[in-house]
C-alpha cells in the first residue's frame, strides 16, 4: 500500500466551522495535515478530494482506479442512499473503507443503513476524527507493526 | 486508560479452527495474546473474556465496572438482538467498542443491525482479527502517539 | 395466596447504584426488604430471585410451580424477546404479574411490544419501586381490605 | 393528592350488564361507589365522568385541570387511536394514570398500541375492576403507608 | 325482526344534495322513506338516525339495545378507524348489517379496511341506495318469502 | 336485465356435504335450484358454472361475454389471490356482484383482501346461502318492485 | 372571496394558557382579533369556531357551505386519522387551507401524515400564529396586492 | 431580515414552459422578478438561485451562510430523498422556509415525506407561485405590519 | 452414523407433566428411553441433552463437533430468535435436523419462522413425540432399510 | 390407516431428469415404486397423482376424501400461495402430510411461507426423496412399530 | 436459434376484441401471424400457444423443452404470483424473455412485481404487440444482422 | 423519428474496461459507434451522452428537448431513487425508453424498482449491449419494415 486517497462527501468542507462543541475545532484542513502526517510514518503517500456532488466523488473514484492503492470514504450523506456511489466503488475494485466520524448506527433511522457497505471492506463509525486514522490503519493492516 | 477488557460472545472460541480458510489459523488464545502484546506497546493492561452465555458476558460487564477503564466487545451474533446486553452497556457507562470480524453490514439482512451500537462509543467492522487492534486503538485515541 | 415470589431479569442488580437521579438510590436489597414488609402485613411469604440469564430464570420459574402461588416478574429487557421465559410462563401456570419500573410504553419503539404479556395476568408500568408494591397489590386482589 | 377525577371513556357506561360472566355483575355506578369508600379511606375525594364521545373526554379533562390533582383514565378503544385525547393530557399537565379492565397486551393486535402511553405517568392493564383502586394507589404512591 | 334501525354516520346527512350526478338526486330523508315504504312491506318497523359524532352514533347504539331487532349501519368514514363504535356493537349483541354506498374495496387504500366487520353480521358494499334495502333483506333473511 | 350467470369458484361443489353445523344441509345442486325459483319470479333467466380451476372460471367468465347480462361470483379462495380472475373480470365488462357465504372480513387476516373488488360493481359478504340470493338482487336492482 | 370562516380543532382552545414559553402568551381569543383585523385590511370578514368533537367540527363545516367563501383549518390531532373531517371537507367543496402552529413534519411520525391533505387546498406548517395569517393570505391569493 | 436567498432545485428552470395550463405561463424569471418586487416592499433584498445538481445547491447552500439572513427554497424532488441537502441545511444554521407549488401531500405517496422538514422552519404547499410569497411572508414574520 | 446427540431446549424438562391432555403424559425421560430403544435397532447410539439456557445449548453443541455424527435438535423458543445457536450449528459443521412437538407453521405469527432452518439439514414439525423418532430416521437416511 | 394417496403439484414431474447432481437421478415413477414397496412393508395401499393444475389438485382431493385414510403432499410452489388448496384440504377433514424435497425455510424468502400449513398435520421438509417416506411414517405414526 | 415457442397467458385471447382504442384493433391470430412473418425474415420458425390455465401454461413449457430453443412469454397476470409457472421457467432451461404490452412498472402497485423475472433471460415492456417482436429480436441478438 | 437521444447514466463510462468476462471487452464508444452504424440503417441521426451526475443527466435532458425526437436511457443506479430525473423526464415530454444491461428484476431487491418507469414509455432489461438496439428499435417501432 503506497498511496491512499482520502475521500470527502457532501457538508465535510464545513468540518471545525459547524458545531466546535461537537465536533472540535479542526478544520477539514487540518485533518487532512494529520493524516498526511501519520500516513507518512508507515511510508504511505495520502491524496485528499472533498466534494458535494455525488457524481464528482464517482467522477474522482473512478480516476483515483489508475493511482492509488486504498481508499478512504466518509460519503456523508450519500452512505445512505448513493447507490451509484456503491456501484462505482464496486467498479473500481479498490479496497475501500468506510469510515464515520459520529456512531451512525446510534443516531435517525436513516443513518442506521449504509448502502455502500456491502462492497466496502469494513466500516469504522463513531470515533470522530480518529475514524479516520483507524480508517488508514484498517487498510494498511497491522503486519508492518 | 490503564486497563481494558476484551471480551467476546458466543462461538468465538472456536475462532482459528473453524473455516481457517476464511478466519486464518489464529486460535482465540493467540489472538488474544496478540492483543495484550500491542495494548503493552501502550502501557495498557489487558484482560480477557469468552462466554456462550447471554447473562455471562452481562455478569462479567456488570464486574468490569469496577475493574477497568473500557471495554473492546465483540458480541457475536447477540449484537443483533440481545437488548438485555444493551441496557448492560447503558448501565456501566464505561466506554464500549463494538467489533466485528467480518462486515456485518455486507452480510445477511439480520445482521445488518446492531441493538448494541446505540449505546455504543463507535464501532469497527469488517478488519478480521486486526478489528480487535483497532478497537483497542480507538479506545485510546491518537493522543498517545 | 400465602407466598409469592418477586423475581427481577437483568440489570436489575444494579438498582440503586444506576443512575440514582433517574431511579433512586434504593438498592434491590432495600427494595425487597420494604416489599417484604408490604407483604407481610397481608400475611404473605416472600421469595426474590435475580438472574442475568434468561435461563437462570426460567430454571427458577420451573421450581417455583411447586413453591409459590404467585410471581411478580420484573424481566427486563427480556420483556421484549424471550419467547423462552414466555413458554415458561404458560408452562407453569402461576398467575404472573410484568411489572416495570418505567412505563416502557413511553420509551423507545422496541420497549412497547412485551412478548410476555399474552401468558401474563396483567401489567403495571411506570410506577417506579412502587410498581412492584402494586403488582403484589394486583395478585392479592382487594378482597382483604 | 386531594381529589382524583375517575374519568371512564366509550362503552363503559355498560359495565356489569355486558358479559356479566366475563367482567362481573358490578354496573359503573357501583364500582364507582366502591371506588370512592377506597378514596376516603386514604382522605381523597373522588369525581366521576363518563362520556361515549372523544370531545366530551377532552372537554372534561380540560375542566379538570383546575379541579382535580390527578386522573384515572380508562379511554377505552380511543386508547388505540384517539390523537386528540392524548395532546389534551399532555396540555393539562395533570399526573394521569392509564387503566384497563382486560390485558390489553394479551387482545387483538390492534390494542397493543396506547397513542395515550407517552404522556401517561404509568399504565395499569388486566386486573378487572381492581385495575381502577390499582390505578388510585398508583397516583397516591405509597407513602401513606 | 319487527323493528329496524338505520343508522347512518358522518357526512351521509348531505346525501343527494352532494354530487348529484353520481350519488343521485335523493336525499336522505327521502331514501328514508323508501326504505320505510319497503321495510312496511315485510310488516317491519323502521327507525332513522343520523350523527356526525363518533359518540353521538355509540350512545345511540347502546339505547337501541332495548328498542330494535336488528341494525342496517352506513358509519361513513367511521368505518375504517372507530374500534369505539366497534366495541359498542359488539356490546349491544344485536344483529348489525354493515352497508356503504360505493364500494370501498375499489376505492382508496384506507377504505379497504373494516374495523367494524369483525362484530358485524355481514358487509353489502356497493350498490348505491339499494344497500341499505339489501341489509334490511339481508337481517330478514329469505324465510319470509 | 334477461339472464344472469351463477359462478361459484374452488371448493363449493362440496357445499352441504361439509361442516353442515355451520353451512346448513344444503347441497350446490338445492342452493343453485332455490336461485333458479327466487330469479324466475322477476322474469331472469339464470345459468350455473362451478369450478376449482382458475382458468376454467377464466375461460367460462369469456364465454359469458355473449350469453348473460350479469354474473353473482363467488370466487371462493381465487377471492383472495387470483388478478388473472380480476383481469377477466375487467375486460369481459358486464356487471359482476361479488358474493361470499362468510363474512370475509371478520375471519383470517388474508381473506379481507379481495383483488377482484375494484373490478366488480360490488360486495355482499356474510349471508350465508341468502348472500346469492341477495346478490342477484343487488344486480337487478330494485326498480322491478 | 368575502367571508372566511377559521375553524380550530381539539385543544386548540387552550392557546396561550399552554406551554406559554413555547407558543407564546396569545390566547386563542387574542389570536382570533389579530386574524380579524388582518383580514379587514383585505376587505374580508372572518368567522371563528373551536371545537374539541369531531362531530361538532363536521357539524360547523356543513354549515359553512352555504356562509363562507373559504376556511383556515388547523384540525389539531385530527390531522392524522380523522377520515370523517376529511370526507366532509371532499363534500363541503369549499378552498380549505390546512395550517398547523407547528412543524408537523419535523416531529413525531404519527403527526408527519395529514389524511386531510389530499382533499385541501394546501398546507401551511411551522409558523405559529403567523400559520393562520399566512392561511388567510393564501386563500385570498395575491391579486389583491 | 436584510438579505433572503430563494433557491429552485431540479427542474424548476422549466417553469412556465412545462404544462401551462396547469402551472401558469409565468417562467422561473418573471417569477423571480414578482418576489423581488414583493420582497422590495418590506426593505428586503433578494438573491436567485437555481440549480439541478444536488452538489450545486449544496455548494450555493454553504456560500449562502455569509450572505443571507434567511432561505426560501424549494427543492424539488430532492425534497424527498437528498440527506445531503438535508445535512446542508443543518449546517448553515439559517432560517430556511420549505415551499411547493403543488400540494405535495396530496400526491403520489412517495412525494408524501420531506426529508428536508426536520430542518426547515416551516413548510408551505400547494399555492403555486403563491407558495414563494408566502413563504418569503413567512420568513419575515408579521411583525412589520 | 455412529452416535447422534438429541438436545432439547427450553421448557422440555416440563414435559409429559405439562398439559398431559395435549402432549401425552410422556415424560422427556421416558421419551428419550423410547429414542434409544428405537435408535439401538438400527446400531445407533444416542446420548441426550436438555437446557433451558440459550448459551448452554451453544457450549453442549460445541462439545458435540468431537463427539457424534449428527444432531437431533428440538430448540423450543429459541428456535424463532437465537441467531447465536444457529450461528453454533453452522460452526460445528454436523447434520442438525430441527425437529418440533407442534406444528410451528400453523401456531402464532411469531412461531412461523426459524432462523436455525438455513444452517439446518432439514425440519420436521407436527407430530408430536413421533417428531423426534422421525428426525432420527432422517439423519440416517433410508438406505438401511 | 389402510390406503394412502401421494399427491405431487407442480414440476415434480420432470423429477430425475431436471438438476440430476443436485436431486438425484430418480425419475418420478422410480420414487413412486419405492414409496409403494415401503409402504406395502406396512399393510399399506398407494395411490399415486401429480398434476401442474391448481384446479386438478383441488379436484382429486375432493375424490380423495371417499378413497383414502391420508395424504401425502409435495404441493411444488402452490405451497406458498394456494389458498384455494388450502380451503380443500380443511374440506376434506383427511390428515395431510405436507413435503418438500429441499428445506424450504433455507432457501428464498417467498419459499418460507406454507399458506397450507395450518390445516396440515406437520411438516416435513429438506430430505430429498426420503421426505416422502418420512411423510408417510409420519402418517402411519410409530404404533405399529 | 431455429425454432421459438411465442406463449399467451391469462385473459390475452381476447386480444383486438378488449378496448380497441388502447390495444390497437389486432386479434391475437393477427399478432401471430405478424411475429411469424417477422420470425421467418431470420429463417426461424414460431409455435403459438395460449391458455388462460396455470396448469396449462406449464404442460406446454414442459413439452416445450424438447421443441424449441427459447420461448418468448406473456404470462399475463400469472407474472405477478405464479410461483408454479417461474419454477416451471427454471426447470425447462429454456432462454425465456418476458414480454408485455403494457408498462407493468407504470401501472397497480400489484403489477410492478414480476416473479417470474429472476428465471428469465431478460423483459420488455411497455411497447404493445412491438414487445412480442422485440422479444423475439432479443431472443436471437443482433448476430445475424 | 429523425434523431435520438442515447444517454448514460454513472459508471457506465467504465464499459468494457469492468468486469469483461460478464459485459464483454466492448468500450462505451464501441457500443456508441454499434448504435449509431444500426440507427442509420433506419435513417435515424444519433447523439449520446454519458455522466456520472444526476444533475447533468437532467440538464442534458432539458437541452434534448428542442434537439432530438426520443431518448433511449440507461440510467444506471439513479433508475432506483432519482424522483428529480423522473420529473425531467416527464417534463421534457419525449418518448423516453428505459434500458438495462442486466435483468434488473433478477438482481438485489433494490434493483427491482425503477423510480423512471412510470414515465417512460416502456422497459427493456438483460440483453446486455443489445439492450440499446432493442430499445431505439422500441423507439422506432416496426412501421418501417
Amino acid at each position: 500500500m503506497k498511496k491512499v486517497l482520502i475521500m470527502n462527501g457532501p457538508n465535510l468542507n464545513l468540518l471545525g466551522e459547524r458545531e466546535p462543541d461537537h465536533y472540535g475545532k479542526d478544520t477539514l484542513e487540518s485533518v487532512q495535515k494529520r493524516i498526511a502526517v501519520y500516513a507518512a510514518k508507515y511510508g504511505v503517500e495520502t491524496m485528499f478530494f472533498q466534494s458535494n456532488s455525488e457524481g464528482g466523488l464517482i467522477d474522482r473514484l473512478h480516476q483515483a482506479r489508475q493511482e492509488v492503492d486504498g481508499v478512504v470514504l466518509n460519503a456523508g450523506a450519500y452512505t445512505h442512499y448513493s447507490y451509484a456511489l456503491r456501484d462505482a466503488i464496486a467498479a473500481v475494485r479498490l479496497p475501500v473503507v468506510e469510515v464515520h466520524l459520529s456512531n451512525i448506527h446510534a443516531r435517525e433511522e436513516f443513518r442506521h443503513t449504509s448502502v455502500l457497505a456491502p462492497v466496502c471492506k469494513g466500516q469504522i463509525s463513531g470515533f470522530g476524527v480518529d475514524s479516520y486514522l483507524l480508517g488508514l490503519q484498517a487498510l494498511l493492516g497491522f503486519e508492518t507493526e
